[in-house]
């Protein structure tokens, strides 16, 4: 009966598959051929408004083929999830159907050309944002768009269908980009990511400038290579070269990943890899920005000079530390409003607000001149460290589904469009030496970031960053959505084209090959090495298991960075009670001479909170007898009846590092945190991280 | 201790919420003034890049402006709601932000006159989609926007401020109103719909038609007053008046369903409200766009034709039924990929490809050259009717809180741009005669749209709808979002700017009016004379309810609209098989000569579920005793171990019209019509409906 259920629903499955994909080609199309006959009617009939008409009808069809592939990815996903087929990535899979469409529209369908652009030469000299066209009596606004070089005027007359399906870059930034982002940092998991905080900033800072400085470098000489033998069609400064160096720096974490996630691997070198990663874009974003202000002062605009490069840095750090406070500015004022307002209690609204100000983070950052990802990025950590304790459990789940969906969108659509666009841009600059140069380029300079980092960090790191790991990391540098965003941002010169198609293939070799032909690899090459170094608690409620994580903690107590030591005790004591219902109240961990401060600035839940915790601490109780667990200097002892009795520092006014330790272990479990010190190891999820049996990766 | 919490709590929030306001104030002007220095700097320095990077800054400073006006409102929402004051509704409290906003907008910042449009007189006889312009060696590509009528010229030039905040009219239809209109098909009570589907159909389209009419020929009248009065200062044809009649006649059901639901009154009065004027918003979107078609050939293009008339009537009737097939078949197809594949394993798939199939059907309508709108409604009714029942409850959670949110993001947001375009719209035609000509003309027109068309469907109905439950659908004709983004899709003549300003003010007459002040009115007026007619068993679990109710169902049998009952059969018997793995198995209400047809056509799940059935059954019964009901000719009967037995010709063929009224009552209950068409009446809740707990409203 079984067996039967799975062949009948099996066929009809291929069969609506391979439905789909030929409907698809027929709706391209049809779209193109409806689009065809309107433009040639049109070339009759010149009114404004039946073009507007005919303009909407071809974004609705070209936005459709989009819809069409994601929809065929999704279900060519599944099939890949049922069958367990796992040498493919579903971004890579994207890709596919994109390079398939993108084959379709370039060579399968031809568009009669489109003589409606006129040239116009006037005596202006300006290129204002806004143009009023007198046409024969009647004022037509039209929009600029952008610059266009000379080369391309002719490709614009030609190709006006292809030049259809290209969105706008910026579109890539402004709202594909954000979603991914935010989910980012929103489902780090925060307690591996503080607790290994001093190696992800080493890698992602000084490793991106590593590595964007040695490829700048290499490219450069390759470059010059290329002049010497007459391949270069055009100029190629040096801040080219260090831009190239910067936009393929960021990695994309997300298919080795969810390889990682399945076989769960030691959390903490999981979570040095995924905040590496997600660091990384936003120091390269703001990197690739520094470069661009690179401007030295005189005639000749690419030479060194010292203030112009100083001014980069500067710009570099400016950009990037106001991206940073913007973005914890808003997460912390999002946890205000949930903490003061009972906007628990109507979840849509708080889901709605929760939504909104992370995306005023965004266009903040933007309009005061910041860069809206790296904003979003630190939003979306804030929201996780204090805002998601505020929310209502349902929000929580409403908003851990909404940018997990939005996230998944976002992604296949950006990696569907990276497909289609191999076959549609206009103007690729293929150049087999750059290619191969930037190939070995990015492969050097990931190595030039990984090893001599992992040597340094190793002689201060207890859990040591294993060789073997380290070959992970090396191979687990996807290029993906952010170094495309970056790539296609500006494609105006010969070298930034020139660079567009080398990305696109690199990011095409690192999906498909890294992240996916390498998964079986990888795998076993793991399993035998680096799994089981630490269990992964988050999956793991039993008692005895976080008894023994415990301890084995308390041993690599020194990893725990330091000046994140500093930042936590702080974080725990004040912020934590100030901005959220979890943490002790505020009188217990300010000085006494504090009290009324500390009073008027306590939130009456927090001491309800903690008289509730006595009531709920039954709930918590296991039902097999008593626990007594004993950390270092203190003892929590339980009983069935739910009351606790504790020992030790732990009640005094700065948190001890055990007492750290411990927290940063069990912290997030907002039952348990709330209104003491005292945790018992209970379930140790971690409340933004989709769980793994429902969603599709991390 | 509550009471402190409370008393602190609230001031901090009315501190926050000042803030807030304050804080709104200050960003629009630090916004302006930041993009007024920028301007002045733009105009010495006049690199391209400069002036996009600029745009866009401005662009998100504008977009955050509305973000901060929908975070206020939520939060204002949320005081209003935990305070009980009902007198606004939170559309109306958007608007007033958005009044607030364009008042300061207009009035209390100045923007130096922006010099850097250009006009050009270029010997062109035709206005391109794209417009290349050689400005000194260089090409910068220009879009087209629109025409622009000449007195708007020095206005483009003047408020180039107050322009940069109004969106392309484009955005709301196909953007924000998808959305809102989606959500309503998809939370429709079917089950009440269907059963009132003659009468809604009635009010929808003729009374819909009778509506604009009426209102088209009193504008007309007062029209010619105003000509003859030489108060017109352009062109107004009798074609304008009765596109004003079809704009001012979509009735937005929001407000008032609001109270309706707190005060729970008969669910069949609700969803023929509801369903009025959810179809009602279709018919008039169809019919303005095949009033504006009507073009007589021949020299006068304003007198009256039988040819062009016919083909208006033409146009409405096959853009309405496009529209309608679209939208249904995208909700057949979603539902049989969801019924062929087993994509319920994996929630977030199924929750993407539930919104990327939703949202095709609009761009497929639009495409095609249909009303994308009206497909995406009746695309919601079907997924709601089909779809949603191969959704795992995850995924059906999900889409329901997904549509909900954008539901209320895209209204909140509609609503306050409506407030904020009465001040920073530049054309206002503000004509005291018309607005009074206009508001006793919407009056008129709802007036004899409702009362005759329900004089009329009380001689058919059993369930008369009473002469206080007109009076409230004479008041519930609330005018929002679909009226307003239909009269701002065009303002480009003179007639159509003066309907736009008047439509604003019959939109915010109706909200703040009958939406808001009347509530208290209305609900104590409802509460004697229209409530408990009937209990909304949508809300209640108890079986004694069900039953009398179900009693009830029979003795209005009548009312069950005898086209809607042909249908209900086909649908039970022979869709929902095919398309849900709810419904009885084909093999058994397909005749027995088709049988090997179905057994092909019927999922292997179909049995499975019906043998599931009989062991699911145990989780059904009520554990007090037996219960054993009796329904006209079909006896049930259940016992505590969970078989059940059945006499009657509930097996035959074709399902009887008690069957009918029964399944009416629980078909939408999943558990308990899966494979059969037996009825335990346990829990009627209708799924695709917000717990009023949770959401906001319906």
């Amino acid at each position: 009966m079984v067996l039967k259920v799975t062949v009948n629903g099996w066929r009809a499955a291929r069969t609506l598959w391979l439905l789909l994909l030929v409907s698809l080609s027929v709706c391209i199309s049809v779209c193109r051929a409806t689009s065809s006959r309107e433009e040639d009617s049109a070339m009759e009939n010149i009114v404004t408004e039946k073009k507007a008409e005919e303009s909407h009808r071809q974004d609705s069809a070209d936005l459709l083929i989009f819809i069409m592939l994601l929809t065929l990815t999704i279900l060519t996903i599944w099939l890949f999830k049922h069958r367990r087929f796992r040498f493919l990535h579903e971004t890579g899979l994207a890709m596919i159907y994109g390079l398939i469409v993108g084959v379709i529209l370039r060579y399968g369908i031809h568009v009669p050309r489109d003589i409606s652009n006129v040239t116009m030469s006037c005596h202006v000299n300006a290129s204002p944002a806004t143009l009023l066209v007198n046409v024969s009596g009647k004022f037509y606004e039209y929009t600029l768009k952008g610059e266009i070089s000379a080369n391309e005027v002719n490709d614009v007359q030609d190709n006006e269908m292809l030049r259809k399906v290209t969105f706008d870059p910026e579109v890539f930034f402004n709202i594909l980009l954000p979603p991914i982002i935010f989910h980012a940092g929103y489902s780090l998991k925060r307690r591996h990511f503080f607790r290994n905080m001093g190696s992800i900033l080493a890698y992602a800072f000084l490793g991106t400038v590593i590595s964007c400085f040695i490829i700048g470098l290499l490219m450069y000489g390759c470059v010059m290579l290329m002049k010497q033998m007459g391949q270069l069609g055009g100029d190629f400064f040096f801040t080219d070269c260090l831009f190239f160096g910067a936009i393929v720096s960021a990695t994309d974490p997300v298919t080795v990943l969810a390889i990682f996630n399945e076989l769960q691997v030691d959390v903490d070198l999981y979570a040095l890899l995924f905040g590496e990663s997600v660091l990384n874009d936003a120091v390269a974003v703001v990197l690739s920005s520094s470069i661009v202000a690179y401007q030295p002062q005189g005639d000749n605009s690419h030479t060194f000079e010292v203030m112009a490069m100083l001014k980069s840095f500067g710009i570099f750090l400016g950009v990037f530390s106001g991206s940073f406070a913007l973005g914890v500015a808003t997460g912390v004022v999002t946890a205000l409003i949930s903490f003061f307002t009972k906007l628990r209690d109507f979840q849509l609204l708080e889901t709605a607000l929760f939504f909104l100000m992370s995306w005023s983070t965004f266009l903040l950052a933007e309009a005061c001149g910041f860069t809206g990802v790296v904003a979003v990025l630190f939003c979306g950590i804030t929201q996780a460290h204090y805002t998601f304790n505020n929310l209502s459990p349902e929000s929580q789940d409403r908003t851990k589904q909404l940018f997990e969906l939005l996230n998944f969108l976002a992604e296949n659509f950006i990696f569907s469009y990276m497909g289609l666009t191999l076959f549609t841009f206009q103007n690729h600059v293929f150049n087999p030496m750059f290619i191969i140069g930037a190939f070995i380029a990015v492969f050097l300079g990931r190595a030039a970031n990984i090893y001599p980092l992992s040597f340094l960090l190793n002689l201060g790191r207890r859990n040591k960053i294993r060789s073997n790991f380290q070959h992970m990391m090396m191979f687990a540098g996807l290029r993906g959505a952010m170094t495309f965003a970056l790539s296609i941002r500006d494609t105006a010169t010969y070298a930034r084209q020139m660079m567009f198609s080398t990305t696109l293939l690199v990011v095409f070799f690192t999906v498909w090959i890294c992240g996916g032909g390498t998964t079986q690899m990888l795998s076993s090459f793991l399993f035998c090495h680096v799994t089981f170094v630490g269990v992964d608690s988050d999956q793991d409620n039993s008692v005895s298991v976080a008894i023994a994580e415990g301890s084995e903690r308390r041993s690599t107590k020194q990893e725990s960075a330091w000046l994140f030591r500093i930042w936590y005790n702080f974080d725990h004591n004040y912020l934590k009670p100030i901005l959220t219902h979890s943490g002790p109240p505020l009188t217990a961990t300010l000085p006494p001479c504090c009290g009324p401060l500390a009073r008027f600035l306590t939130s009456p839940q927090a001491y309800e909170n903690e008289c509730q915790l006595k009531d709920d601490d039954s709930d918590l109780i296991l039902t097999d007898g008593d626990i007594n667990l004993t950390y270092g200097d203190i003892t929590v002892s339980t009983d069935a009846s739910g009351a606790h009795t504790s020992s030790g520092p732990a009640f005094a006014g700065a948190a001890t590092s055990d007492d750290l330790d411990r927290e940063l272990a069990y912290g997030d479990h907002e039952l348990v945190m709330r209104g003491t010190r005292l945790v018992l190891p209970m379930d140790d999820s971690e409340p933004p991280f989709p769980d793994p049996r429902h969603g599709l990766r991390m």
